[in-house]
């Protein structure tokens, strides 16, 4: 039996970054923070987000990603990680190990530190993290679409989906190649944190893609008051997804979650510049519809082949249910 | 079925409070930051931390309180909180509108708004909040008691930890004013925010007691590399207690967890600012030791009657363990 404190010591001993004055150890960590910050919490729950025998390092990966994710779709720039554990038994300190390397393989790749957290035992496995960033020179949000933009979408969406539908054995026949990518994007999503960055004072509206597109344009919809239509014709298309039929590529990427792409809008003027974030970025970037016109109840239309798609025609996207 | 995004709406729609440019409701909260912050997350699990059918007022109260506790410990200000609530079936909507009620009343009593978090389905109920506070005008650590300073603790150890025990089914036998006190400090703790705050410049170190008294002085000795001593006689008599024989209180304060007061040094010159404090704030500070000599290997020696207690006699700490 190995205690908390020795694995935290021996495992979860974080290195202190830039503006860190006390990282990880004490009661809290102390940090130098600019004027204006972006933060947000995410967690990743064993047998709802992921499976139980998931490789530790990947995971540990995805649990910021997701909220780099959060952080890319306001526009900030990630700083301070805090990451809670709560693991069941057959999740031992050496997973953990694996799960703090992938922690920290992240905050490498994106410039931030872990400066805390907590560790106990549970019956259920589950990753929670809190990420602050830097929104100094300004932010995105949801809100702020307006009749005329264009809408927009960063990378290709659905086959983190057709990931999850393979493991879960869904009757899906594609190649080794294909597959391999479906879960490289399922379980390594590559949050946009640059591209975020880059649509400060470009994009009009902004957020991320974790529950599917449909599910994403309404919110987004719905918090700018406005109609949007998508046009499911110039969705990008995925390497993953290629060997499925047009329409089975458009209900994963209308339907799937797990993403982490942005989808946002901006003035059509703003073309070129939306463009240049992109390439600069390295990320590509998609034109996929506009915003029809004001509407306080917000809405998304889906037009394929010149015709707007039904209401039962489409995903009313992925969401957790709880009974009462 | 109801979900995740209509109980987020209807039950967790927390205020936004000052600093707060956008609150809860998109992809991550926009805050006006101070220079310095303090960070901390901390989580609580159901059937470890909290029973199945503990009131979830007083359950969203304490999520908060040992992440305030925490803040307290730094000598910071609260300012904003992220909560991340993972929910079994039996822990509904209601249930999950009065905890975050009774988080609201955590952000009241102490001044800070709820800016974000996270609400997903699990087959074990868990909490984990961050806190974020100000620590603009100087800040506490572990780490710096040197030889000769006092050991004081804040109001009295070893309550909660009878609560604890009665709940259990322990075989103490104490009144029904004893028992309602000690189930109150176990469920519904007193984060000394203020007395922490006031202790800034003159507390050379601090922790909070949130594992016993015996498991946070050797924490304390260890971070500011120092041996302490602890007379146990000098340990303050606890309402909840004091039907109990003395040895029996002795070992609740030492071993009993969830007390979160603060254990502090302090110079010799101090002392008069120290009651000060501790008056301004309310909250009764007692002597209980001194910081013997410098020690690399940190250490406490436990001083009972004029007798120094032996290891076997003391308590090694309340700690989770994980299987390996």
């Amino acid at each position: 039996m190995t205690a908390e404190r020795d694995i935290l010591r021996r495992r979860f001993a974080f290195p202190a970054g830039a503006n860190v004055e006390l990282g990880v150890g004490d009661d809290a960590a102390i940090v130098r923070a600019p004027g204006r910050l972006a933060v947000c919490a995410d967690a990743m729950v064993c047998g709802r987000h992921f499976f139980p025998d998931a490789d530790p390092f990947t995971l540990g990966k995805k649990a910021l990603a997701v909220n780099l994710s959060d952080l890319a779709a306001m526009g900030a720039r990630p700083l301070w990680a805090l990451a809670v554990l709560a693991a069941e038994k057959r999740h031992g300190e050496k997973w953990m190990g694996r799960l703090a390397d992938g922690m920290q393989s992240a905050a490498d790749a994106f410039g931030f530190s872990i400066v805390g957290g907590d560790l106990t035992a549970s019956a259920t496995t589950a990753i929670a993290a809190t990420l602050i960033g830097e929104a100094e020179g300004g932010f995105l949000s949801r809100g702020g679409a307006r009749a005329g933009d264009d809408l927009w979408l960063s990378g290709e969406a659905g086959e983190a989906a057709l990931g999850l539908a393979l493991l879960r054995g869904g009757d899906f026949v594609v190649s080794q190649k294909a597959r391999a990518r479906a879960m490289q994007r399922m379980n390594d999503p590559a949050p946009r944190v640059e591209l975020g960055r880059r649509l400060v004072g470009a994009a009009s509206a902004t957020l991320d893609v974790s529950d599917g597109l449909m599910r994403a344009a309404r919110d987004l919809a719905l918090a700018s008051k406005i109609k949007l239509r998508l046009d499911a014709d110039s969705l990008p298309p995925a390497p993953a997804l290629s060997e499925l039929p047009r329409e089975t590529q458009i209900m994963l990427a209308l339907e799937g979650g797990d993403d982490y792409e942005l989808l946002f809008c901006a003035p059509p003027e703003r073309r070129g510049a939306i463009q240049d974030a992109g390439s600069r970025s390295e990320v590509r970037v998609s034109r996929i519809g506009e915003a029809a016109a004001e509407d306080a109840d917000g809405g998304v239309e889906v037009f394929r082949n010149g015709r707007r798609m039904t209401e039962s025609e489409l995903p009313s996207g992925y969401e957790h249910d709880f009974g009462e």
